[in-house]
């Protein structure tokens, strides 16, 4: 069997929403073309461990219920190590948003296991790991795939890759990276003067389940500032020298948290959105302003690599700009202007959060593989 | 050396404007990290051929022009197919607009070398060409890579294949693929009822370098029908069964020309534009209808998989519908609509034309053999 055709032998930890549907999208590749043989699976409880000669079916749920093995990453990475010794090709998927797995990625990949993840931890965390997940890919060669951690299945992270490696010069990123901002910023801003109050928004995007539980997880900003670490270490490692500063980790991006000051803290989401209408004026103030400039305002991400920062923030956008004009929904969108797409930018938009088009992101990184 | 060290063999046949700009944007990666070697150059009157020990460097174009050998693809075929069986990855590039070269993309797949190209007449003329790439490929393993032909460095078709192969299913295409068609109705139909006349907004287009130098070549449609041939035959050959007809070439795709049926066949493009004001007045008449409606017209191409049909042509779209509001300059823009992606389309879009984009994509299609 000449190495293309050999099967990957794939470990899913985490079956959440987007672990569930992943599994569910690969396992619905017709089996004799599919590339991939899933032999393992790891909840945060228990796991299941099939090896490659039974590998996992549809049944998965009730097999991983049934099993009584308890998770155990350090038996998995013992198992999976022993699949790569026996000349096997191995893919770790990561599902989880765990800190603590994002942890062993450079043991994983030290040991030639691919780790592919939607889990922004790793990435835009200490500047430490990161440096040790690129030594330990190039020591041995297996890969680190990463799509779905920005924007979801959208085309972001392979098209930024190629730009690097053809040699365009990136001059600037910037985009609205949160699917919770964009639903926000969209109902409430619209270059009129006025319109529904912010804390009314926020609580209707709690309600659609747009926003994390506690709504100050996503008005911080630390996601996108996240998203923002991810693009930028990615630049900063390519082939072409940048201004761009080296980030620490996500909490060195310069992030205007939209939390009132008095609100930092408030340990419930309920609380949080009992107080929030105190700051709709301070709120309605910006829609004002902005309006009367003939402009909206965005919660967005920049990459200005030109200019070597990177930031996250409330912009005022003309209301001709994309950012005004073409975004709906919760839809992110992003703007690459590079050397060679300029004036006019690089455009992807649509939905950047939901299970079925993360796991698709994931699964387009495993068929990258294969 | 590991099959993922062996660096690829590339022949570029076709040094014009894109094939120039792709042999400077594969030498300007590195030597020591570059995945590649330039081994075969041929022009439509020359060739270089200098094996896989001394591969062609930046003095190539000397190189070539000093070369007293004839541009000859049959020996190239033989060149290359005894590098296969030297147990070499190879990859011949094409960037002509050639139907003789498309002819050999059999033959060369056939012997295990891999095709990567941005022409367009392999994938959108004959059905019986297409069907024999496809089985050459299937039965040797080597692989075919078009990303450019549409939209050029624009991530189109990767995209597509990935929302194939993770099991979305497609609705709908639709865009604007046209560079030419873009600027033109960019500039001609604004919303407003009135503007430039039709033939000055053509006249100025070919002033800029946006049209073929005879307009009518780009006014049939037919680039846009050889387009969304290469798309619709993609997602037919995907893995879910679908609606949409089985094209027998571009021919096949119902497109509304806009040549007016007096011009039909005027030999040069100063004598079309000479008589083409004369109808200035039918496509005012559109201009001020479609602003009736509140609509702007774009000539688009649509492949409609639920109702299977394949179609080009001048349409019109509401003011605030991203062909209208987003667009600008001369870019594409492609809106996928499918099942995950609903209601709102994941949407792409920039610049589809001009070399050194053009040439991106065919580099970022060898990246991916790498
Ligand atoms: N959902 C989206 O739209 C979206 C979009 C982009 C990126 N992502 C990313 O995708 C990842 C998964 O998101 P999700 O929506 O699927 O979240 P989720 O539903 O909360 O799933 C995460 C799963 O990981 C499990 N888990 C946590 N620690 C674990 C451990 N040490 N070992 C094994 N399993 C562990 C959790 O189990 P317990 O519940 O038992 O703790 C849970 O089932 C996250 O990193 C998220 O940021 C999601
Ligand atoms: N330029 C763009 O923006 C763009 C965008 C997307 C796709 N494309 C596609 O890219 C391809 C190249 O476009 P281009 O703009 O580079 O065109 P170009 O400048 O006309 O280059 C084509 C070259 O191919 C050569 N050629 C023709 N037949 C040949 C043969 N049998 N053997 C070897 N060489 C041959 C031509 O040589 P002679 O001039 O001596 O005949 C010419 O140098 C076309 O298929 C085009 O449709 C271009």
């Amino acid at each position: 069997m000449s190495p293309s055709e050999q099967k990957i032998l794939v470990a899913v930890v985490g079956v959440g929403l987007v672990g569930s549907e992943l599994i569910s999208q690969l396992l619905s590749i017709p089996k004799h073309i599919s590339p991939f043989k899933l032999v393992a699976l790891t909840s945060s409880t228990r796991s299941l461990y099939t090896g490659k000669d039974t590998p996992i079916t549809d049944a998965w749920k009730s097999q991983l219920a049934a099993s009584k093995a308890p998770a155990d990453l350090k038996t998995l990475t013992t198992q999976l190590t022993q699949l790569v010794a026996e000349h096997e090709r191995v893919a770790l998927v990561d599902n989880t948003s765990s800190e603590e797995v994002a942890g062993l990625y450079p043991t994983w990949l030290k040991a030639g296991i691919n780790v592919v993840t939607p889990n922004k931890k790793a990435f835009s965390g200490d500047a430490e790991l990161f440096s040790q997940i690129l030594g330990a890919s190039a020591e041995s060669g297996a890969r680190w795939l990463n799509e779905a951690t920005v924007g979801a299945g959208l085309p972001i992270i392979a098209p930024l890759k190629e730009l690097l490696a053809t040699g365009d010069k990136i001059i600037k990123i910037e985009g609205v990276f949160s699917g919770t901002m964009s639903y926000i910023f969209n109902n409430f801003s619209t270059g009129a003067p006025s319109g529904p109050s912010f804390s009314s928004v926020v609580a209707i995007a709690r309600e659609k389940g747009y926003t994390e539980p506690h709504p100050a997880d996503d008005l911080n900003g630390y996601d996108v500032a996240r998203k923002l670490t991810i693009l930028s270490r990615l630049i900063s490692s390519g082939p072409a020298a940048t201004a761009l500063p080296a980030l620490d980790s996500f909490l060195s991006v310069q992030t205007a948290s939209l939390i009132p000051a008095a609100l930092e803290g408030i340990p419930t989401g309920d609380e949080f959105l009992a107080r929030l209408p105190e700051f709709d004026a301070e709120f309605d103030n910006l829609r004002v302003e902005a309006s009367a400039e003939g402009k909206v305002l965005r919660f967005v991400g920049v990459v200005d690599v030109e200019n070597g920062h990177v930031r996250a923030g409330l912009e005022k956008y003309s209301t001709d700009h994309p950012f005004a004009t073409a975004l709906g929904g919760s839809d992110n969108i992003v703007l690459f202007h590079t050397e060679r797409y300029s004036p006019r930018p690089l455009i992807v938009q649509g939905a950047g959060a939901g299970a079925a088009v993360t796991a698709m992101g994931v699964l387009g990184d495993l068929l990258k593989l294969a």
